[in-house]
């Protein structure tokens, strides 16, 4: 078991990362003292797979135990579940102290976040990820939001929880193509800021794809001191340090936008947005062709698309004026000048990120 | 004019309190460098009494402007009417740095600053507010609301403004009872932190009440100015500092919600809290009687109720149960040992209570 600090001036906690050490979990909360009544949101299979283990532990240190379910899907993260659920909390909440359960991946954590965050202007939260891309990634930092119909995560909030609780064996039930989506996320940290765990994805993505449990709470704890780190210098992404974890999401949003959603996984979308962004920093004279050579070896290796399919290059330029991380500004983009090392770029020509976009395609 | 910092370490902003000011209105927002588009939230009424004198402040320096209307009624506090703005405000910001302007009395900033927190994680906004009561209490200090069926203010967040511009001509339009209603929250300030208030107003209370424009302004840029050191010092009222501003609102909130917020509006029950907070303060051997009695006289004076009418005390002490502050915990009242000065009780008999609330009945 490993633990990991994210060191926040106003509110500290702890990622806390191990294999089967789910029993411990009561315990761990208790100590937080955070509330009485553990209110889990979470969908009905993550239930059904998840739900006993978590609840024997939990009433193990005498925590009382609400369920809201949500379906498995992107949809759930909208105004309406969102509201749905605050008045069952609010008229279950009489006279007791609630605390919110994440448990599920990055839908599930986004919108019981965001609840956590609004309901009486805060209530205590605890993120249990239980895919691998949670685990490394949306779980840590406190990104919180729901969906409109004009763009997603258009409504939300920073608000950190108090734990995060990553156990490995959550994964077991994930299928291959989760597996991958949470590689792309990890790849991701390994060529922005961790050359060594590049290598160590290199020799053993095989052992992380088969689920291997050495090799998947290394890279889980990796990454997770990676980002907390990250996050620990620019909570609020004010600073431009948080930034470099939009490599390969620039392109990446842009593809998920441009299918409307349907298609390529959120992995599968930043993979072909990290070789874009390669591309693009090759153009410019920042990326060496050794660089995205190797990348995209590593891309292929474990089963990441490196070519994208069936959207016209218009769509995704067009989608890409839409990302609201630009609005009213010019686009920018995080580039690497070596694996682990980036160099951020505003006002990359259109011509440079079409030709990228067209080799790609 | 006076400028009344309210020095946050991490996002300052200033009060500024004046009369007929308006039109300088825009260069200020300009020197904010928060957006070009400005998207007001108001009702139809104030719209139709201020607005043209905001468009053109607001156009004299080149800003575009788009209004949204709700009804004039706390039940604009809603989900619906949230939700129903920010999808109108998604429409239009596309490529545009908007930012968001509270045009109104509490509900108004509340639902404004609410959505302003939330859109995009986070948008600026600014608090014109155009109701004594709004002006020197609801507009300063960040807390954003709306309510659920089962509570007001239930979803809500800390989220400051960049600017708060209180302009005592907005006043003119308000009714008597409206200025009273602000008149309660003025006398509360007093009564827990300025003694030399308090005895200006018992002077003074007749200017307040026909809208003598140095009485007003030298009362709001006072109260501003305490409610501004009060929430610099605890912003999220985690200290137990920004307590002390619930005098008289424990029995004040629960006599609103035992008349299901009709009748008393809430500076009329505000005053009815105060009356019982120095009862219950007399009954315990911390409030004198004369400080009760002065306090009764300057509330009768300005013409606020001092007996409770037509509500149970019954119900009263049902409602003052389902207080969030008390969630879980023991009840906790503000009282005071004399005028400026206050005492936090814990644990309050409920004998005590109910005593004071059979008193004022």
């Amino acid at each position: 078991m490993q633990i990991i600090k994210l060191a926040l001036s106003k509110h500290p906690y702890s990622i806390i990362v191990g294999n089967q050490h789910i029993q411990g979990l009561g315990v761990l909360i208790k100590k937080l003292n955070i509330g009485d009544h553990a209110y889990i949101i979470t969908n009905p299979l993550i239930r059904k797979q998840h739900g006993n283990k978590i609840d024997i532990a939990l009433k193990k240190s005498n925590f009382r135990i609400r369920y809201a379910l949500v379906k498995d899907a992107e949809t759930s993260k909208s105004i309406g579940t969102a509201s749905r659920i605050i008045r069952d909390i609010a008229a279950y909440d009489k006279k007791k102290r609630i605390f919110i359960i994440a448990l599920g991946g990055g839908v599930i954590g986004d919108l019981a976040g965001f609840i956590a965050s609004i309901y009486k202007r805060g209530v205590p939260y605890i993120q249990i990820p239980t895919t691998l891309l949670a685990q490394v990634d949306s779980s840590i930092g406190g990104k919180t939001a729901i969906d409109l119909a004009a763009g997603k995560n258009l409504v939300g909030a920073f608000y950190q929880p108090k734990l995060v609780f990553s156990d490995i064996s959550l994964l077991h039930t994930l299928g291959l193509r989760q597996l991958r989506n949470g590689l792309a996320e990890i790849i991701k940290y390994a060529v922005i800021k961790d050359r060594v765990l590049f290598n160590y994805l290199e020799k053993k993505y095989q052992d992380i794809l088969s689920l291997g449990p050495s090799a998947l709470e290394f890279t889980v704890a990796r990454c997770s001191l990676i980002k907390a780190r990250i996050v620990k210098r620019d909570e609020k992404e004010e600073k431009g340090i948080r930034t470099i974890l939009n490599f390969g999401h620039t392109i990446g949003h842009a593809i998920e936008a441009a299918q409307g959603y349907h298609g390529y996984n959120h992995g599968e979308a930043v993979s072909l947005g990290m070789l874009c962004a390669c591309d693009i920093g090759e153009s410019l004279g920042l990326t060496g062709r050794e660089t995205t050579q190797r990348i995209e070896r590593l891309i292929t290796a474990v089963g990441l698309p490196t070519i994208i399919r069936k959207i016209p290059c218009k769509k995704i330029i067009e989608a890409h004026f839409h990302d609201k991380k630009f609005i009213g500004k010019k686009n920018r983009m995080v580039l690497i000048t070596a694996i682990g090392k980036t160099k951020i770029k505003d006002n990359i020509p259109l011509a440079t990120i079409r030709k990228a976009l067209k080799k790609r395609s």
